[in-house]
């Protein structure tokens, strides 16, 4: 049996472009190559590997202009046995497809609404009246384009070539180093990498308390790329913080750190070390 | 002429509701009743006071549940010129609409993406096979109640009395203890209040200096009641950081504070010093 990644679908999704570059590199070192599923949701891609369907999902954890995907962040914390393998960063390149005979015949524009936010400019630049629907993945987007000519989607160019949609414009991302890091998460345990990632909750009504958790890292010159607060969804103003840091679990630092958060935090939960891939869109 | 104050809409909506407690505190404190003007988005709103449309607009930013509202945070950075009047914390109870004769019959159903995250367990629960919708608010899922009976909605019980519609569930959010909470933007630079917010963007390659600025607060007992990254658009990893902190911006800890926060920071922003009201939501 080929190894499974379950993915945020239909294929044409950039969650299925980072899922190819995945398999590439399971290609690369396992000399396997893995068979892509795709998933209504990102809660059930998860889900998916968690409950065994699949022993990997490539997840999106925070794109360049929209910031986290809180859903992503919100699921791992509930199902606590995911672990990462492995980040990867993946360049976005949006483009308008529609069978109007020119951009200015389109009347709607579907796709996610991270993509919409994404293209807020030059949608209010190039099309200003048009109305602006959420769809819940890009591709999905790409059904009310048959129904009606007056319909636009934003998806990716490798979406336009696999449905044979054409291409208006591209590209049109209000910032042109748009893209996004996606992290693979299995059941194993990673051992090495450049880079770990955690979580935890703190103690009610510490003052301070953050300050001296961060102070923690700082004391071992352990370098934080990313601090993230997300509700602990039981009181407003109660946050758990997901922490990206540069150095590997297994490093002399970060288990001295590991074992003073451990004493200072609610609930600590670790995601694992793993390197980062810079990946290319698949053509 | 009364004050104008700008909020997501249709009425309806949940910032409405915010908007007429606003309204409230405003005709207790000053005597005069405020004209409410919908707008069809965040961005909109904030855009109708900082170019004179409106002296006031409420939005939305950040729920109990769902976490930091990011249009919010990334316009008010954007923009500038907009300082915090108020905050409001509304208490946000979601109830299922629909001319169903029952929620078996329920096929789909529409609403904003907060709202519809907001009860993703009560609707695996009750309604597993539905179609799940977004919309670009709660108000406006209900104009598709209309046209087919199998069609469900997801919003206030004062959005159902409003545009008459059955409730068929109530409350069906996952979470009891959910709250949103406001905030009411100007143009005056507020003097007093029990709460200050401000932003910053950091030197580029500083390791560990969000550590020092957080530090900068920690000197002072001031208490931070949220920190939130965004993303600088600029490139991944790079962020700019929002926090609340406990005290008035006019107290002499926090002048002191500002003092050294504008040496090591990059752009400083501070957004204003103000009083939180605990609201009811309208009848």
């Amino acid at each position: 049996m080929p190894i499974s990644i379950a993915y945020l679908g239909p294929p044409g999704t950039y969650a299925e472009a980072a899922a190819l570059a995945c398999a590439a590199w399971l290609t690369q070192t396992q000399g396997e190559a893995p068979l892509l599923i795709p998933y209504p949701s990102i809660f059930q891609t998860l889900q998916a590997t968690a409950s065994y369907q699949t022993q990997l999902t490539v997840v999106p954890v925070e794109n360049s202009i929209e910031g986290s995907v809180s859903i992503t962040l919100d699921t791992l914390w509930q199902l606590d046995i995911l672990r990462i393998q492995q980040a990867i960063v993946l360049p976005i390149s949006h483009a308008l497809l529609s069978h109007a005979p020119s951009i200015e015949a389109i009347q709607s524009v579907h796709s996610h609404p991270q993509a919409l936010a994404q293209c807020q400019g030059w949608l209010e630049k190039h099309l200003p009246t048009v109305k602006l629907i959420p769809t819940s993945s890009t591709t999905e987007a790409l059904q009310h384009l048959d129904q009606n000519i007056s319909v636009g989607a934003i998806a990716s160019k490798r979406a336009a070539h696999l449905y044979r949609l054409p291409i208006l414009a591209h590209p049109i991302n209000d910032h042109p180093d748009n893209c996004t890091r996606f992290w693979v998460m299995g059941l194993q345990n990673s051992e090495t990498g450049s880079h770990s990632s955690l979580a935890f909750s703190l103690p009610q009504n510490v003052p301070g308390s953050l300050v001296k958790l961060l102070q923690i890292f700082a004391d071992r010159n352990i370098n934080l790329s990313r601090i993230e607060s997300r509700p602990t969804k039981r009181s407003l103003g109660e946050y758990l913080f997901f922490i990206d840091v540069e150095a590997s679990l297994a490093s002399d630092a970060v288990q001295s750190a590991l074992h003073e958060l451990r004493e200072q935090t609610e609930t600590l939960k670790i995601f694992g070390t793993y390197d980062i891939i810079e990946a290319q869109p698949p053509s």
